[in-house]
């Protein structure tokens, strides 16, 4: 390497110790900071905010870039340069033309208005009054129309949102693996409505312990190799992950006592998440080898620990005798009617209730809204009644009130559009990873029925972690697994599990 | 005010934030970090360091000081000025020229030798090894001599480097008070030595459940006037207090089973200086009017709360009805007979286990001490026998090792030489203030019997808190109670306190 660029991995560095930084503050704010605090807080991250992006986008750093690469194109000046030196220099150059190509009262009027949207939303829900909500998501989807003419695009601004989350995937790639999605999906979904099984899960609704659940969580987490000397659980609002390093990587979670799934679950979604972050290459901290993927493979490491080994009776027949240490209510429940319990399908109007069949249904009637609006084919105005017609259509089920549909999600309230289809993406990425580790790995899941993680986690270290953005996530997948990304093995993987649990 | 006051004001309001950012990650450090991730945070420390010390010396913040005060006399330039005005501007002043005065050379290898001599120091501590720590603390003690000469200095170097801690204050001044000091106190002690009265207080060895010590411990500062909406307590090995902010002032403390004492006295210590913080005047924040006068008037405002309330009867009336609820075990003794256990005066070879009478004599052997060694009347090699020397000269008492005599304070493996004298400060200011304050307040022990204590709160806000620095430490005193600060008060104080308790 070239001693600029050496000079610019420097730099780099220094500015992950600042976001680090950062994300210590906001870590804080959701966990431990008193509540008459936040003005005071919002002054400090405002600071840090602008700060950060002083250091992503002001002259110094520029100057040593421009030293590497063309600004306008790209384009790697040293033509030694190799083709992981070329790959690292391209995501250098992206980060920088993504922060520095808005300008900044844009940054500025966007960060502004959603900061003040967010608080309306949360209003707005409460009071179930869309009105109310209503002109700041329309300035919202402004906003995110000049945002993607400012980063530009090929076919349709909203490939130019997506990037953000999911380098490298078009608006047609997704609509093509959800059209094969869906029809999946709803055929499955329709067999398990009209199977004569049905499932009943009142028992998990019942008294546990909130600290036996807070304790029997760690438990397991520690168990799949989420590393508590580089690592902590503590609570918050939302479960969240933040990977400050990977020697300093901490998850959060909230428990109910009258819902043993939520707490539970949660805290192995988050740690799935914390696993990815606990692995990725420290000796590349600070640059995008370091970093993750993108949103859809986290959200793959989350899911498949969550849903496909945390959700399959191997891995209860490992634990279940554990649990019913914790909670001897579950004492005459055999582990194969608990896994039943947990594996429930059942069309929910919140997408984060939704179960694995469901979820991804959530997904896709969020994602035809979101181009419709970044296309001008819907207004603001009408989306109420969109949402509720396609609820019907997908779930047949109807919204009671807005606060119930339309404004679930915080997501559009931030000015996150595009970010959706990461979440199925994820399950898609997630079923094509077990696949190839099923094969890769001789007694897959007799090692998970054994409580024996440390072989899946290393495949996982091995393929994907360690490989921070080497590749962008179709790539990733592709080499991984030798085969493109598809629908098929998460429908495989859910028609296999599903047929069995409903005896379709 | 002029114009160039309020830009100055501004940045030293940003620098604040990043210096509230700072004591957070130190904050966590004690508290939540994982323990893999000690490197990366000494990294994330090491950059805020340098960023803040860039504020605070940097040509940005230069260019806008030259222009209001004469950066080599401290002259403020404005002949207009009014007085207030004016202490702003040299408490401006002088905060830059001793961040300023320093060579950043000289600045790099202090941090290095005494980051390196804490944990040099840890070691030899736990080996009992002086002579391990031995080359440090000279290559220290050399290094505190040129920073006085940096600093500059009229009389001796001690002066300069106690200026740090307790501006305004002469070493020879606190000679003189010590010398009051140490004979009044060394003739109480010899009276409780020579008492019959004899106080045993192993009932509070006994066993105390540890959450009870907690939640009693918060009843008790919620009481005093710590809101709880604006800080909080977590645990830590060793306690201490960080204000952040007025509006996030937190306080720690850890437990232990079979010393009731321990945890709860600390707790309130360390609210007493989470009430300054809290009371210090939220609208100057960042400047010198919102900071705490001096180190000593800090320690003023935790003693008092720890000693001169919460060891006195009137508090316990109030409050040991509750503390018997919660531990039964004191069911049978008499509040009388607590009171007396709680204020046992017993010589120790620890400062920290000190009671008030022999308190502030731990602090005497240290400036003697220290004086000798920056006045280069002591060869570091010679201290562990000096130690030992006066330990028999004060006490009568010999540490069996280096452990429990000259390597106890972590205080000159940081550095910090001159701190010291402040704690023993602490106790004159508190006496004096509180004297004032009974005289002020009608019925003050009344309103503490009642637990009332907003009324002196409120006293100690507008006299002390809201004051911020706008006067150094003795002036402080004198507006405040209309007496040049005296040993005196103190010395009653504790004479009416332990005659009654001693039966002298």
């Amino acid at each position: 390497m070239d001693d600029n660029l050496n000079i610019l991995i420097d730099l780099l560095k220094k500015h992950a110790k600042a976001e680090s930084v950062q994300a210590l503050v906001q870590w804080d704010q959701e966990t431990y900071m008193p509540e008459g605090a936040g003005e005071f807080k919002s002054e400090q991250l405002a600071w840090l905010s602008a700060l950060v992006h002083e250091m992503h986008t002001g002259e110094p750093f520029k100057k040593v870039l421009e030293k590497v690469v063309n600004l306008y194109t790209g384009d790697v000046l040293n033509s030694n340069a190799d083709k992981e030196e070329k790959r690292l220099l391209y995501l250098i150059w992206k980060d920088y033309h993504y922060a520095s190509v808005l300008p900044r009262s844009f940054v500025e009027d966007f960060s502004f208005l959603t900061s003040q949207s967010q608080q309306v939303w949360a209003k707005a829900r409460a009071n179930n009054d869309f009105k109310l909500f209503l002109p700041y998501l329309e300035k919202i989807v402004d906003m995110c129309k000049k945002q993607a003419d400012y980063y530009g695009y090929k076919t349709t601004p909203y490939d130019a949102l997506m990037e953000q989350y999911e380098p490298g995937v078009t608006t047609q790639q997704v609509e093509s693996l959800f059209s094969e999605l869906k029809s999946g999906l709803l055929e499955l979904l329709d067999k398990i409505k009209n199977s004569n099984e049905k499932l009943d899960d009142h028992l998990l609704k019942e008294s546990f312990d909130t600290a036996h659940q807070w304790a029997f969580g760690l438990e397991v987490i520690e168990k799949m190799g989420f590393d508590m000397t580089k690592g902590r659980q503590d609570r918050s609002a939302h479960p969240f992950t933040t990977g400050f390093h990977p020697t300093d990587v901490r998850i959060t979670t909230r428990v109910y006592e009258n819902d043993m799934k939520s707490a539970f679950f949660s805290t192995v979604h988050e740690a799935g998440h914390a696993l990815y972050e606990q692995g990725l290459p420290v000796e590349h901290f600070g640059t995008p080898f370091g970093q993750a993927a993108s949103y859809g493979i986290h959200e793959s490491q989350s899911r498949l620990w969550e849903n496909m080994i945390a959700k399959s009776l191997p891995f209860w027949h490992y634990f279940y005798p554990r649990l019913k240490e914790y909670f001897p209510i579950l004492q005459k429940t055999s582990v194969e009617a608990f896994y039943k319990m947990i594996n429930m399908v059942k069309p929910s109007l919140i997408r984060i209730d939704a179960d694995e069949v469901t979820y991804s249904l959530h997904i896709m009637l969020r994602f035809e809204i979101e181009k419709m609006l970044i296309n001008e084919e819907l207004n603001v105005s009408e989306l109420p009644d969109l949402w509720n017609a396609k609820m019907k259509e997908y779930f047949d089920l109807t919204p009671p009130d807005d606060k119930m549909g339309v404004m679930q999600d915080v997501h559009w309230s931030m000015g996150s559009i595009g970010y959706f289809p990461s979440y199925a993406l994820g399950n898609l990425y997630a079923a094509q990873f077990l696949k190839k580790a099923v094969a890769d790995i001789p007694g897959f899941w007799e090692t998970i029925q054994m409580g024996e993680f440390a072989i899946f986690l290393q495949w996982l270290r091995e393929k994907i972690h360690v490989q921070g953005r080497r590749y962008n996530p179709l790539d990733l997948v592709s080499s991984v697994t030798g085969q493109k990304l598809s629908p098929k093995p998460f429908l495989q993987y859910l028609n296999t599990k599903y047929h069995e649990i409903y005896k379709l």
